[in-house]
């Protein structure tokens, strides 16, 4: 679904055939679109595994291979905190997506049509196993690291609870064992704009028709969610909408905010489908760490040397009452274990945003 | 729209024709439906006008005549924190709302027809006006408490700013001087829900036939931003959808913090008219107190002998430093002043739950 003008890193996986989904159904043909950085040295001991967050691809950063620049640009590279130069660093487009993994927009080979709502149940599980594949496509046996951040971090906790041994380290982001019934009300709203939008057709959208209204007004939401109150506080105040941006057109915007959430969700809405969309967001809401066992006992049969939990004080989304206990859980496991709060104020999405305050964290425990 | 099986026990006050609206344009034949509890002594001095949130009718609470549950029930009666036996209570339904006051669902006598999208721009000060007249019209000079919660906290604000010496008493709950950017993007979002909704026609729904699919995401949003994640958590957790509430349509709710926004959306939306959520939802993100001069002079002249202000530490909508702000200006202005800050876990809707804690404050004032 994304276009690149400038050349394309991505190497593919390919996902053992049939692919178990946890919830049930299986898998033909799948693969995963990755991109790696660095190089794996002789041990095969220093790679990192980077799972995303709901929307990005596997480009987190740029590459001679592919030169625009990458929705983690500026942590990820030679000296930086993810150190390109120490670390083979492998970042993987979660199963369920459409930048190159496969996912509801995908060709179902038995069909040769998309799949579509006949995409079995994803699971943050899946999104995980998808990513154990990959590693172990490329002669690994055990992760330096594993890590994300958001959806990432949920994926990164199923990694370690299904995949005993599989990391030497967690490095979990804004990430929850569980999510919220405040955060499943957001995000289930967000669903609810993309299924009512007539455009959607059940799901059944032809490829230049999507349910864009619906889209819009979830991805709308979707980054009010991702932000705070104090940020927009002092980037827009109660600013008006840039003259451009403004319309005649009865209850239109008014206010810098509403043309700042218009012009995100414009760009966003071009790129992702809304049934890729709608999958990974239930799943999310759907993830229990609980259910594989007491977290305790995960964690203390994980194989886990050491863990950085990182959460942000403005996170209305993934609160940081939900890091705490990650980190807490991981204690008593006796994980070596540090816990950084950073008072940051983007709220949840503060790991794009504040690159100084996350690069000082990630590079300090890496 | 209300149905009363009960009795009703409005009374309505007619506006000075034309009365003039403050962003333009003019109103004919424009009434206000309000309803009143206890009596006003010989001295006309004890009345309390109390505005209201968004959308609740003029029914705070119950009586002989209408004793159907009122929205503020328990807050208000003999012995109560607004304590009927001593004080004469008038709740007024906003101008631009559909339950007895004009709205755009009204009929424009001018054409027969209802106003709909016709009907003039509303701002928060139309709604003082409309209640200041309706107290002219029972004869009060001037009022003992100006009051209300949330918008109606709003337009206590806006009252003492245009009719100075008109209230000896400002009681402001859960308001602010200006929406901050965060409530204006929640908001506008609402509306764009209810505006994206094909059956919203431009504003041109029948009656039989509003924008419900869009009024439901609105109202399911506007419910997030009224409570916390704290309270939920308590509230609902994780548990599942009751079982005679789930569906098997694709992607439909599955936990209990669902079926719950789904619940109140529906009884929301059979009871308020589309076209008046989105004009009142729209005054609340132009409100500025600071247009009718600097607040601190705006009270200085207000004519107040004392203030209550109350706030909400867990208000994600109107957060506490803008009832602080409030409460900051009063005493810079000389206005003796109470600010009372609640520890409630129910966000901006405390004041509708924790009866407790806000009639102690609130009766304590009074």
């Amino acid at each position: 679904m994304l276009t690149r003008t400038q050349g394309d890193a991505r190497r593919y996986a390919t996902l053992s055939d049939p692919f178990p989904m946890w919830r049930g159904g299986v898998l033909h043909g799948a693969r995963i679109a990755y991109e790696t950085w660095g190089a794996l040295n002789t041990r095969r001991d220093n790679a990192i595994l980077l799972f995303t967050g709901l929307s990005p691809p596997a480009h987190a950063t740029s590459s001679p291979q592919d030169p625009s620049p990458g929705w983690w640009e500026g942590m990820l590279g030679t000296g930086l905190a993810l150190d390109s130069s120490r670390y083979y660093i492998i970042c993987v487009n979660s199963l369920g997506s459409c930048f190159g993994s496969t996912g509801p927009a995908s060709e179902d080979p038995a069909t040769g049509a998309p799949y579509r709502l006949s995409f079995p149940d994803l699971s943050v599980e899946d999104i995980a196993r998808a990513g154990y594949e990959t590693v172990r496509s490329l002669g690994i046996e055990r992760l330096d690291t594993v890590m994300g951040p958001s959806l990432g971090g949920m994926v990164a906790l199923a990694y370690t609870a299904l995949f005993p041994g599989a990391a030497r380290r967690l490095l979990c982001i804004s990430g929850t064992q569980a999510a919220s019934p405040f955060a499943i009300a957001l995000r289930s709203i967000q669903r609810e704009a993309i299924t009512s939008d007539p455009a959607w057709r059940g799901g059944n959208y032809p490829p230049d028709a999507p349910p864009l209204t619906g889209q819009r007004i979830a991805r709308k939401l979707g980054t009010v969610t991702y932000r705070s109150a104090a940020e927009w506080q002092q980037r827009f105040g109660r600013e008006p909408i840039r003259s451009d941006m403004a319309s005649r057109d009865p209850f239109s915007s008014e206010f810098a905010v509403q043309g700042y959430l218009e012009a995100l969700a414009q760009r966003f809405v071009r790129g992702f489908d809304a049934n890729c969309y709608l999958y990974i967001s239930r799943s999310m809401d759907r993830f229990e760490l609980a259910r594989h066992g007491a977290p305790v006992e995960l964690f203390r049969r994980a194989g886990l040397e050491s863990a950085l939990v990182i959460g942000v004080v403005s996170d209305l989304l993934f609160p940081l009452a939900e890091q705490e206990a990650i980190a807490r859980d991981l204690t008593t496991a006796g994980v070596a274990t540090r816990f950084t709060p950073l008072p940051c104020i983007e709220g949840h999405d503060a790991f794009l945003v504040d690159l100084a305050s996350f690069g000082r964290a990630i590079g300090g425990f890496l």
